[in-house]
């Protein structure tokens, strides 16, 4: 029987990707052993693999797909075919960015300041080609992870770090000279795997699915009676991501009106539906919106 | 841009007020610095402020409006416009209740028999008022939590104290000799704010939606399939918060029946309703009933 | 008032059945004293009981109804009524089983080569009822927990143990020789009790809604708008556990189509409906499915 | 190499046990399989058991010596030689005690009350065993484990449990009847094991350390300077222990006195001693006493 | 029998206070119930009171003796005996103040510049004092708990606070304008309680003990082996709490020697005792230096 | 005023170097901000680094002196000064060793098989140096942590991997073909720092007492009463780690035998000391042994 190889990112995003794959249809298991994750459907086969290795195992086809940073992706080189972007996260909507941080005191105003100088970063290989495309000679130097603390305590000038709203960054009195990199997580695939029609289209149901449920987090139904004469009125302000559906109710001159709508524009909806005549209003849950 | 302060109880309400905000439509973010908390909506500046205190500083328009217990209104006497009441807790369904209580075997059992007597509370303003309406003189002391301690450890006679189902204070063996106080979470605003009329329709706003996620709590859809025949004797005994959505199945002379229930309900309907003829059905869950 | 006595399993299916309740319309409380139970209907009584020991109380008529697993009825040799089969478990959806467990490299290779050795389980009764079936003489003694590390200790030569997917036994390089029960969880009733109309009601009442809510657990509601063109061709692959509500949409030649489908299904089938032509395809959870 | 098969008590008493040992001079491991433990003694073989399973281990020589209650001795009636007492426990210094209670308001006042009624406890046997000498007929039946609870939710009339203090059973409103058995922790040997000279010295080393620290627990060094004229005075209040060593100052006519005394009396000794003239009073703890 | 009644501190001291205790001679335990403490003395009785509230009680006579803060003594205005300042603390060795604090960009310098502004804090009858005192005129309001959050988030103008090293409030941008208090432990006994000579001695010894044990803290024996030709060289570095305890060795002309001193000059003082010929220096830890 | 910047290892031996220093003499103080750590010696200034990076701060004098693994030492290559091993670890006494590692049935039993495969590791550069050395071409890549994972999975052939006992391994099914490094702590300076005589000085006072505080933790102080008959039987055991201290007791011909010996032998030695007429005998533990 045919197998797809797929890489689950260990890790800070480990359980938002577990957590995502069931709602899209598949259950991956903790079994007995740390390594190993079984999961609901024989035609996959996951592996635990952390963020940072994932493109280089779906380069060289021990994966044929995985999920992970396009940070990653670049700061590895490899080449991998990016068959999608996945916006979510752990904790907030933003997207993290790569960015070049000082002590909030430092000198250093532009990336030219920094010529000469030393940085410690996790992301190596992306920030010598982002210095050096641009022409500004520095040492770049791996960081085993407290790269913060390296500013914080003055144990170097500068250094390339992960954020999402820059908060911390200010709490710990650091400036974020410019911002290098926006990331966020890619599904990718092995070249020759993609080229391969069932293996193709096993990642495409996995893509689609995964995009349903994601698609589903940020969208909610809403229902509601109206009266024939409020049913124009009401429609001008129902937004139309899928077109809403209308049914006429039984024995009656009302009708009932259901749409899909973005959670977010809820709370300024149903004060004007309410106001337009719109009655017994419900919102309701989705899992999976295609 | 115009801005509403808005008061988040800290404490015990903490999480339960974070999630109904959250269920209304309005994210309160837990940022890095733990006094702070970001909303995603511009119009809104979130303040943890401790329930004891909310009052007094929408009173005083440090903020425009807040969630607070209406014992602690009461409490600091604060002169504030009560928007709704909102009747959630942490556990269970039962309102809270400020009791006065002593020992099982205290002789003590009318209001009367505290007359020269020393009683310990964190309700000392409300206290103090309600003994004197009854022109029974007794000494008020605060107390600083572990109020339950005091009478267990024979440190005093009396104490006024909050409790849900009584249950905790009967296993300590003591006794509650009379009720004081109900009460429960209220949506307050500073005078002024309201009559601005911008703020006054922000709050609006708030108040409908809270109200909405509130009710959508004990409620459920239910959704059958019945034929014509059975209509009607489905129909009587469906309770009506909201009337029934019916629509004619295509070509057949089956009708889907949708309706919106107490949750409470549902366990004593489906088996009737299964009796009746109805098939095919389903509960689903809501996020929202206005 | 007639009260219904229900035995609810202590230890490793006690949250698992109280979400079970909730889901079914019962809310079981913690309440302050650790061996009570509050449930929000009058006419129930909830006691928590060691699973092993439900079926004796049972059988007494200490309780009316009770769940536990079918192994520790076959333990007790209980007689008890046995309503309804509820298959749902902690983590997975496999069965669990009692299995005759040695080491990797043990000489024991089928029943017969345990004839005259001891063996340690937690089920005395039936392991001894079982090998005395099957005319094989062996001494079973009780275990107190911990039965795997006898065997890997060298303690014993063989066990009988439960186990779902046999992979901590492999983990600890234990063999399973042969199963002996697969066992799920059972509501039973005291004979008496069932006959009691009242009581009785009550059970089924209490069995319709478990099954109603266990049920929903692995379906989810699968809405979608189809061109009268494409109606045939997607009704052609839609599973029908319940008939597809089929609904004309105003004042268009389209319909709405919602239907209630496996969880399982939906990965592979949502592919297919797009290729069909439906579009707005939404996925919607469920609390009960009757 | 011979070597001594130990077993320690798994459960409960299995951190105190590993501390115990630890101070006495072996280092217990938890090894990265969980049902091993490594011991610093080439010598010894350490074992985790069930308490309520060690002697059952011991009689059959599986194990050689081992640690476990005088209860569960009794419950199995093995016939194991008791080599010394140990008295320690987790928390209190009371010794355990098997207690045959009832609820608070029950008729049952006296043992021969029972005559007739179901007993629940975990020790089956040594119940019937104690019942059946006073020509009392009962039914007793196993419990695994929440015993309290039955009598508490009236499942039973009455049980025979384990308590130290008696204030949780208190605090539940049970009352006891009667003390069937006092227990403490004993180390045991099996007969054969105890008779080869090699075994024995080893268990006897064992036991010797084990004791020492058990002893030291209890105990503190005492060390303090008296003057010529004092030392009668304050030698007529020391206890003696073990004889106090007094040694002479060097160029002066003061002493060095110095003496192991109980942890309990100091409280007491001190002040007197600072009221007899011993000045420079030090208290030092102790890892051994022999 | 007489019976000292004890007030312990509940809350953040209420560990290092039990610890305290136990290092003293006496071992007060956590019983089933919450609210009671039992301890090995059956002439004290133990109970648990908050630190606010502590010197009330004492003044009242509910307690003969307690350990409290000077602070919350201050704040109560409690006329209570002061027996002994007990300096210990939860985390470090600095004595907790209690200081005015503003936002670090807050233009108020100095206490004048209070004049009729709003303080928030705990020690709301203190703080009334001192500034009365120094005739400045300010509304001080009582705050529960989360003091400094009050003027981070500008909920206020200045707080009164407690603080042990600053650093936090430097951390939240907080700036102290001055110092209004020093606090610590103090052992304190009602008037009358200390005028009966039986609890007055109970008290003392008590108070003997405790400052024993807190002497030992910060304390430790130091032994070394010393040549008659190094001996006067040695014994010129060393401090003298108590004199050094030297004794002739057997058939030989070395000495022991043998002191008790501070933990903190041993880490300047080994490295010279050894440049001075000290040989088999050791260092031993003390439980009581009387 | 001088200061030494020391590094302290964060990570898994950060608390156990924290213990270390403070049974040494200083206190090295958790902050409210994370990145700090205060010591109490004015002349020491504490970071936390992680132990992989720990010598590339040292070589450029960023630090003065720091604690790091000899296998972080060497993978960076640094330069500089090795004060002194210290031999502690979180768990066990077994050095860590860095092995490689193959899958138990993987056919590679020696390095020479390796010849151009694939090798993951954290330790890359003493790796590619360990096999180029020995002539052996291999591709040796950086592993992010979880390197086990990856020989388990499948996703490579080899790993070179720390362990201590080895057993993870073998539970894993993984085999050690080599080790090829065995490490432990060392406490490494700056080679200027080092020429600085106020540097060198400070750095050999801490080196000291770290020495101190560790040779104590396997030693204990043994002491114990002797007659002058048995002197010269007991003294011929006693092991001589420095010279045992004898002094005669006041009027009698008995001794005061006190020795400091290594926890190791006392269970040995006790049971002989006893039989040799020792009394009294007594062990107590040490916080230094110079």
């Amino acid at each position: 029987m045919s197998v797809l190889k797929v890489g689950i990112p260990k890790g800070s995003l480990e359980n938002a990707t577990i957590e995502l794959f069931k709602r899209s249809g598949w259950k991956i298991m903790v079994s007995s052993r740390s390594y190993f994750r079984t999961v609901d459907d024989d035609e996959v086969r996951c592996t635990l693999v952390r963020a940072q290795e994932m493109s280089r195992f779906v380069e060289m086809g021990t994966l044929d797909m995985g999920l992970t940073g396009k940070d990653w992706i670049l700061e590895n080189g490899s080449d991998v075919r990016v068959v999608q972007d996945l916006i979510y996260s752990k904790t907030s909507a933003l997207p993290a960015r790569w960015v070049l941080v000082v002590a909030e005191d430092s000198p250093i105003r532009t990336l030219k300041d920094l010529e000469g100088k030393k940085i410690f970063t996790e992301l190596v290989n992306f920030t010598k080609r982002y210095f050096s495309e641009r022409k500004i000679k520095i040492d770049v130097e791996f960081s085993w992870g407290a790269t913060e603390g390296k500013v914080i305590e003055g144990l170097c000038d500068a250094i390339v770090e992960v954020t999402e709203t820059g908060s911390t960054l200010r709490a710990n009195k650091l400036r974020i000279v410019e911002e290098l990199l926006q990331t966020n997580t890619q599904l990718i695939a092995n070249h020759e795997s993609y080229r391969d029609p069932w293996k193709r289209e096993k990642i495409e149901q996995i893509s689609l699915l995964l995009q349903g449920a994601l698609r589903a987090e940020g969208m909610v139904g809403l229902k509601m009676n109206v009266s024939a004469n409020e049913l124009k009125s009401v429609m001008e302000i129902l937004p139309s991501i899928t077109a809403p559906t209308i049914a006429n109710l039984f024995q009656s001159d009302w009708f009932s009106v259901e749409t899909i709508i973005s959670e977010k524009v809820v709370r300024e909806l149903i004060p004007q539906l309410q106001k337009r005549g719109a009655v017994g209003i419900i919102e309701y849950p989705l899992n999976k919106v295609i």
